[in-house]
C-alpha cells in the first residue's frame, strides 16, 4: 500500500500509516485514490466509512449496516429527499441554462430568499455561486472594490474556502498554507476561557489593534468576516452581544461587515433563519453555501446595493452555473423545506435535547468540560482536566472514532481538535437524539476507560 | 424601467436603454432582475430571450417558438439529455455526499477520466471542483506552490475565471477589472493578420521576452495558462505548431504549462478530445469545467504527480461538492455518452460542414474576412474592408441580433467584438447546419443591406 508523508492539519483525518480495521474491498479502494486523486485527499475516521445509500437522517454501508448522521449540515433537509430529487429531475427535463437569459427560477427563488433577509438586509440584491468559497471570494472582492482597502480581519482559526483569496484569510488550513500579508488575526470568543461580560470588550479592542494595524501599514480595512457559529474555531454561539459594537467600528474604519453563513445559515442555529440575525448585526454582504440545495452545488452572496454597485457595473461577472436553472429549484425546493416544515422549530428543540443530554454526561464525564451550541451546532470541548481546562485532543479523537465504530457519524473541531462537532441534518427526530445520546454514553463508559490505561 | 449606466466590457450584451420588443411580461421580469440581482447581471441579445425548455438541439420559449441552440457548450451531449438526468436522479436517491467517504463512483469516473489522458498526460492525478473558475484558481495555486514563483501569463484578451486570482489574470473582463502585477500578456495567434509561418517564432520571442521582464521584477515565472482555442481572443485553431515550443521555453525558465480546457476540452475540437492534444503540448496542469456535467456544476484539475505533490501533502484542499457522488454520475454518464455516440467524430465532421458553408457566404459577402475554428467551435470574422481586415462590431451584432430574430443562437467574441462565435451543443446534426447556414444566409441577404442603408 502507497504510503503517506507527514500531512498539513486536519482534524479527524484518517491516517493509512496506523492500523484500521478495513476489509481488503476497503483496503482497495484507499490505494486506488493514490493514485488516481492527488494527495490532497483526506478520508475521516481511523476507519473510513464506506457508505452506499442515505435516507433521512440514516446512512447505509455496502453490507447494509446502518449509521446514524449526526454530522452533515449539506444534506440539510435529509438525505434523498424526494422534494429536492423531484425539483432537480423536473427542471433538468424542462431546462438546464444560465442566467444570460430570462428565466422565472431565479426570481421566484431570489424574492423567497429575500424574504428571509427583510430584517437584517433589507433591500439587498444576490448573486450566485456554486460554492461557498466562490461566494467567499466574491464578497471580499467586493468589499476591496467597494473600499478600495485591501485588509482582512478574521478569527485565528477560521475557515472561508479554498480559492486563492480564500485560502489565503483561512488560518484552519495550517502552517504550510500560506496567509495573505494583508490579513490580521484576532482571538476566538472562547465563551468556555473568557467571562462572559469580558468578551465584548476583548473583541473590539482586538479588532481595533488590528484596524490600527492595517491603516499603518497602508492595506486599509476592506472587511471584517465572521462566521457568528464560529465552527471551525471550536464552535462559539453565546454571547451574541459583541458582533454589533464590531461591525460599527468596522464602518467607522472604512470597512465592510461581512456575514459568513455557510455553516450558520438557513436555519442551522435554531433560534434564527441566519446566524447574524442572532447576533442582532445588519451585514453589508452576506454570504450562504453548503445546505442551500441540500447537496445540489449552489450558493451565494447577499448584498447591501450601494455595497455592490460600483462593482456591478463596472464588472462583467459572470458564474456559468451559478445561478441556474436547476441549481434554483433545487434551492427553492430546500428552502420550502425547512419554511413549511419549520425546520428552524426542530433545529431549536432537537438541538436543546442534546445539549441536555450532553450536560448530564457532562456531569458525570468531567473529561467533557463544556457543552455549548445552538439550535443544531453543538461543542462538546473535551479537557484533561476541568480546572485547567487543558484540551484533549486524544479523547475527542476516541469519542470520534469509538461512535464511528458504534455507527454514529461525528467529528471534532477546534485550533486543538478537542472539540467534538455535532451537526445533523435539521430533520434530525427524538429518536435519532436517543441513539446519539445513548451510543455517547456508550463510548464514554467503554472506551474512555481503556484510553485512560493506555496512558 | 430601471436605467442602468455605462458598464463594464461585455460582449452580446442586453442594453435596456436601446429600443428593443420585449413583451410586456418580459420587461417585468427584466425590471425583477434589476431589483433582486446585483448589476453584475446582464442578458444576451437586444431582444433578450425567454426560454422555457430544451431537448437536443433545440430550445423552446413560452410561446411555444421553437430556437436552435448554436451556442451552449454546457449542454454538450444535449439538452434534457435522458441518460445524465437519469443518472443525476438515481445517484441523488441513493447517496449524496463528499469525498471524505468512501466511494466507488470518484474511482470509476477518475479511471475512465484518465483514459483519455493517458497519451498527453500519462499518470496525472484528478481533483474536482465545481466550476472552471475554481479549477484554474486552484491549478495556479497549485503552480505557485510548486514553483516557488508567482508570476503568469495570458494571452492578451484571455479568460479563465471569476474568482480573485482568475478574474487577476483574465483581461478580457476590461478595463475596470484589476489586473495582477504579477501578470503579462502576449498577443493571441492571430492566424487572419499573421502568417502562419511566422506565429510560433513571434510566439516563443513574446513568451520569452515576458519571462525575462517577470525575472527581472523578481516574480518569477510561475505558470504560463492557455486556453488552446484562444476563445475569447477571437478563436484561432490553426496553426497548432507553436505551444511546444513555448512549453518547453516556460519549463526551462522554472514554470509550469497549465491547459485550460474548459472551453476547448471534451471532444469540442472535433480531432482529438482535448485542445491541448491538437498542440502535441504535454501539459504539467490541465483545467476542465463547463460540459463536463451536461449542465450540472462539475469541474476538474488534471495533475503531473510531481507537480502536486508537495501541495497535497502539505496542504488540506476540500471542496464540500467537488466530486460528490452526483456530480461523478453526472460526469460519467456525460463521459459515456461523448464516448459512446462518438461525438467527437461528429463534432469534427458536422464542423466541418459549417465551415463549408460559412466558407461559401463568405466568398459572397465580403464582410465575413475570415472563416476559421475546429470541430464544432467555430468563428466568422466581420471587417469593413477585406483589405484593411479592420475589425467590425456593428456588422457582427447586426447579424446575432438577426440571428436571433430568425430563432438561432449564436454569439459573438474577440477583443473588438466582431468575430461571430458559432458553438453548439456537439450532438449538432446536417439538418441543424442546414437550419443555421440558411438562417445565415437570410441575415446576411436581408439585414446587412439594412445597415449599410444606415451607416
Amino acid at each position: 500500500m502507497t504510503t503517506v508523508k507527514p500531512r498539513g492539519k486536519m482534524v479527524n483525518a484518517f491516517n493509512p500509516d496506523a492500523p484500521s480495521e478495513l476489509s481488503e474491498r476497503e483496503r482497495q479502494m484507499v490505494e486506488d485514490r493514490h493514485h488516481v486523486l492527488a494527495p490532497s485527499y483526506r478520508l475521516f475516521y481511523q476507519e473510513p466509512v464506506h457508505i452506499v445509500r442515505g435516507l433521512g437522517t440514516r446512512l447505509w454501508d455496502g453490507d447494509g449496516t446502518e449509521f446514524l448522521d449526526a454530522y452533515n449540515n449539506v444534506v440539510s433537509v435529509g438525505h434523498g429527499r424526494p422534494e429536492v430529487i423531484g425539483a432537480v429531475e423536473r427542471q433538468m427535463r424542462q431546462l438546464c441554462t444560465h442566467t444570460r437569459y430570462l428565466h422565472e427560477g431565479i426570481l421566484g427563488y431570489a424574492n423567497d430568499l429575500l424574504g428571509t433577509l427583510r430584517e437584517t438586509m433589507p433591500e439587498a440584491q444576490l448573486m450566485f455561486t456554486c460554492t461557498g468559497s466562490e461566494a467567499n471570494d466574491l464578497a471580499v472582492r467586493i468589499a476591496k472594490y467597494h473600499t478600495g482597502h485591501e485588509g482582512v480581519i478574521v478569527t485565528s482559526e477560521a475557515y472561508h474556502g479554498n480559492s486563492d483569496l480564500t485560502a489565503g484569510f483561512s488560518p484552519s488550513l495550517g502552517d504550510r498554507s500560506p496567509l495573505g500579508t494583508w490579513v490580521r488575526q484576532i482571538p476566538a470568543p472562547d465563551s468556555y476561557r473568557i467571562r462572559a461580560d469580558d468578551i465584548a470588550p476583548m473583541m473590539l479592542q482586538q479588532v481595533r489593534s488590528q484596524i490600527e494595524d492595517l491603516q499603518r501599514r497602508g492595506n486599509g480595512l476592506a472587511a471584517f468576516i465572521v462566521d457568528s457559529i464560529f465552527a471551525s474555531d471550536g464552535i462559539f454561539a453565546d454571547p451574541t452581544d459583541f458582533l454589533k459594537p464590531v461591525a460599527d467600528l468596522v464602518h467607522e474604519a472604512g470597512g465592510l461587515f461581512i456575514a459568513d453563513e455557510v455553516q450558520c445559515g438557513f436555519a442551522r442555529t435554531g433560534s434564527h433563519m441566519w446566524g447574524h440575525a442572532r447576533h442582532h448585526v445588519q451585514p453589508d454582504l452576506m454570504t450562504m453555501g453548503k445546505p442551500m440545495g441540500n447537496g445540489y452545488p449552489v450558493a451565494g452572496v447577499a448584498a447591501r446595493p450601494e455595497v455592490v454597485a460600483e462593482f456591478g457595473y463596472d464588472q462583467r461577472y459572470f458564474n456559468t452555473f451559478g445561478g441556474n436553472t436547476v441549481a434554483m429549484a433545487a434551492a427553492q425546493a430546500t428552502l420550502d423545506v425547512i419554511l413549511g416544515e419549520e425546520l428552524q422549530a426542530n433545529s431549536q428543540r432537537v438541538g436543546a435535547l442534546i445539549q441536555a443530554g450532553l450536560n448530564d454526561l457532562a456531569a458525570e464525564y468531567e473529561q467533557l468540560g463544556d457543552v455549548r451550541g445552538s439550535g443544531l451546532y453543538i461543542a462538546a470541548e473535551c479537557v484533561t482536566d476541568p480546572e485547567t481546562k487543558a484540551p484533549d485532543a486524544q479523547t475527542a479523537a476516541a469519542i470520534v472514532n469509538g461512535m464511528r465504530k458504534r455507527r454514529v457519524l461525528i467529528s471534532a473541531t477546534g485550533p486543538n481538535a478537542n472539540v467534538l462537532k455535532i451537526r445533523p441534518p435539521l430533520v434530525f427526530s427524538e429518536q435519532d437524539v436517543d441513539w446519539l445520546l445513548s451510543c455517547l454514553e456508550q463510548t464514554l463508559r467503554e472506551d474512555l476507560l481503556a484510553l485512560v490505561a493506555t496512558r
